[in-house]
C-alpha cells in the first residue's frame, strides 16, 4: 500500500544494492517511517525479536530474508543449521515463523551451498509474493460485501478492532485488504478505528496505515463501538484473526468478542478476514481450548505516546499500589460471526462449511 | 470511607475554624491526595468548574457550601442572587446543581439576612447527610445481592465501569457502597476495575479509592470483562448510571452497553445502582431519546500520567492527522438489565416495577 503517496510492502531487498533487506520500524509508528537496512543474521533476529517486524505473515517473511542473508555470508551446512535456530529462537510461540524456517530449510538443504545464497533469496521471494496473493485474493473476496454495501449510495461505515493491516503482512493486510481495494476502486468507504487497548494498534499502527493511504477513518476508544452500532452508523465490522477453530470460532486481540456482541445485538454483519493456514483443525471450542497469553500488567498501567517537546515518553495511569491483568485475546463463539473472509472465498462459521470450502486441508 | 485507615467524606466543614470548607482536588487523584481549603463563593466556583470536585451528588453538595461560604461574607438579598447564579453557571448541564441551589434559595430567601449564613451551612449539612443516608439505603440493599453471592464460600468477583464511588458522591458512593458494605462486612469480595477510556476513571479513581479502603481489585483494560465473564472470572456488574428513562433503560459512561451484552450473554446479573433523583420519568425510550455529549478529540488522542521523573506528563497517542470522535455516554437498554439497586430497594428495570416502587414521584 502506499505511504504519503508512494508505493510500499512492508519488507523488501534494496534497490540499490540487490542484497540488503529494508523494513519500516514498526516500533516507531506512528512518529516515524525508519527504513531500516538489514544486512546479517544478527541485525534480522533482533528486528523480530524486538518487534520492528510483527504480525505473524511479516514474521515469516523477515525470517526467510534472515536465512537469505545468513547464506550471504557463510553458506555451509553448519551455518544453515545455525541460521535456522537462531531465528527460530527469535518468538517462541509464533507459528508463521516456525513454518517459514522448514520451508526455507528444505528449499536449501538439498541445494549446494556454492547456489544457496541465490536459492535463499528466491524463495524468500517467493513466500512474500504467495502471501501478497492470498492476501490480495481475500481484499478481493470481501470487496464483494462493501460493494454490497455501497449500492444504497451513502458513505460505507466500517468498524475494525486492533492491526490486520498491510503492516502486519507484506502487503494488503487481511481486514483491510478488502478496505484498501474499496477505497483504491473510488468507493466511499469510511473506517473506525478502535484505539486496542491496551498495546493500542488500532490508534497508532491502523490510524496510521490508513491515513497514509489516504483511507478515510477516525479514532475511537474501543468502548465506543457499541454506541455507533446501536445508532446505525457501523455497516460492517471486518476484523483479523490469530486462530479460527474447526467449527468456526475466532481468537483475536482482547475486546474483539464485545464488537461481535453488539453486532448481533444491531443486525450488523460481522465479518472476519484471514488466509486459510489461520485456520487450526485440531479444535472445535475456541473458550474452551484456546489457552488465552496473559501479557504485563505494564502494558496496562503504562501508556507510551509523543510528549509535547516531540520526545517519546512513557506515563503510568494506574495507581502504583494497584495491580493489574492484562489478557492479550478472547475468543468470539462462531454463532456471532457473519462469516469468514478467505482466500478462497466468502465462508460460514460452521464445521460444514469450513471442511467444505477446504476439504484438502481439513 | 477511608484513606489509608482514617475516614473521610469527600466534602467537610474546616474542624479548626468552623467554617471554612474542605475537598479532595480530584484533579489530582491518583498521585496526590489534597485537602484543599475553599473559603470564597469564587474559590468553590472554581473547584466546580475546573472539576477539583465531579461527580453529580457531589457538584450538588458543593454548590449548596458555596452559598454558605457567600454569606459568610455578605448575607444581603442581592449577594444570594448573585451567588446562585455564579454558581449556577459552574456546570451547564449537571442536574444536582440546579436542584441545590434552588433549595439553598428556597430555604434561605425567607430567612432575614442576619440569620443566612448560619441557615446556609445548617441546610449543606443536611444535603450532605440526605446524600449519604441515601447512598447508605443503596448499598444496604445492594448489600444482599452480595451476601447471596458469598454463600457459595468463594470469592465474590463484582465488575465494575467508570467511577460511581464515595469520591462521586458525599460518601459511600452508589455502584461501590454495596461493595464497601460487603468488604467492612467481612466478605471476601474482589473488583475488576475496568480501566474507562478515554477518561480513565476507573484506572484512576475507582482503583484508588478501592485501593485506599482497602478493598481488592485489579485493574483490566476494558476490552477483558467480556473475556472474564466467559470464563466464569464475574458473579455479578454493578454499575452506576448519569439518567435511567422511565422504562428502566440506562444511560451510563461509553462502554456500559458492551458490558451488558456480555453480562447477558453469560448469565452474568448485570444490576444498576443509583439515588431515585436519578430517574427521568419523562422519557421511556433511552437509546432514542438522549442526547449523547460528545466531548474533546484529545481524551482520545492523548493521555496524561506520572512520567518517570514523578511529573505529571501528557502524551499524544494517535497520529497527528487521524481524527478522533468521542461519545461520553451510551444507553444499555432495560431489557439487558438484571435491576436496579435504589435507596427504597431491588426494581425492576421495567415501567410497571419502577412505577410501582415510586408512585409518589412517576
Amino acid at each position: 500500500m502506499k505511504i504519503d503517496g508512494t508505493p510500499y510492502r512492508s519488507i523488501w531487498v534494496d534497490e540499490t544494492d540487490g542484497w540488503s533487506v529494508r523494513i519500516i520500524d514498526q516500533t516507531k509508528l506512528p512518529w516515524n517511517v525508519d527504513l531500516v537496512r538489514l544486512t546479517t543474521l544478527e541485525e534480522m533476529a533482533h528486528a523480530i525479536k524486538a518487534m520492528l517486524v510483527r504480525g505473524a505473515p511479516l514474521i515469516g517473511a523477515s525470517a526467510a530474508y534472515g536465512v537469505a542473508l545468513a547464506m550471504r555470508h557463510d553458506a555451509a551446512d553448519a551455518a544453515l543449521a545455525q541460521a535456522l535456530e537462531v531465528l527460530g529462537a527469535t518468538r517462541p510461540t509464533a507459528i508463521n515463523l516456525r513454518w517459514a524456517l522448514r520451508r526455507m530449510g528444505a528449499a536449501l538443504q538439498s541445494v549446494e551451498p556454492a547456489k544457496r545464497e541465490a536459492a535463499a533469496y528466491a524463495e524468500a521471494a517467493k513466500i512474500c509474493d504467495e502471501d501478497v496473493a492470498v492476501n490480495e485474493a481475500i481484499g478481493r473476496n470481501g470487496l464483494a460485501l462493501i460493494e454490497e454495501k455501497a449500492k444504497s449510495g451513502k458513505r460505507v461505515n466500517i468498524l475494525t478492532h486492533c492491526n490486520a493491516g498491510w503492516i502486519a503482512t507484506v502487503d494488503w493486510g487481511t481486514a483491510l485488504a478488502p478496505i484498501y481495494m474499496a477505497h483504491d476502486a473510488g468507493i466511499d468507504v469510511h473506517v473506525w478505528v478502535e484505539e486496542t487497548r491496551p498495546r493500542n494498534q488500532g490508534a497508532s499502527l491502523t490510524a496510521w496505515e490508513l491515513g497514509k493511504h489516504g483511507v478515510k477513518h477516525t479514532v475511537i476508544a474501543d468502548n465506543a463501538g457499541g454506541h455507533y452500532m446501536q445508532h446505525g452508523e457501523v455497516d460492517l465490522v471486518i476484523v483479523g484473526t490469530d486462530r479460527v477453530t474447526r467449527q468456526g470460532d475466532v481468537c483475536n486481540k482482547i475486546g474483539t468478542y464485545l464488537k461481535a456482541l453488539a453486532a448481533h445485538d444491531n443486525n450488523v454483519p460481522f465479518w472476519v478476514a484471514l488466509p486459510s493456514s489461520t485456520i487450526d483443525w485440531t479444535i472445535r471450542d475456541g473458550v474452551a481450548e484456546i489457552p488465552i497469553e496473559e501479557r504485563a500488567a505494564s502494558e496496562v498501567t503504562t501508556m507510551t505516546g509523543r510528549a509535547m517537546d516531540g520526545s517519546i515518553a512513557t506515563v503510568r495511569i494506574v495507581p502504583t499500589s494497584s495491580p493489574a491483568a492484562n489478557p492479550a485475546f478472547d475468543v468470539t463463539p462462531a454463532r456471532l460471526v457473519t462469516g469468514l473472509i478467505t482466500e478462497r472465498g466468502l465462508c460460514e462459521a460452521t464445521e460444514s462449511a469450513l471442511t467444505g470450502m477446504f476439504s484438502d486441508l481439513a
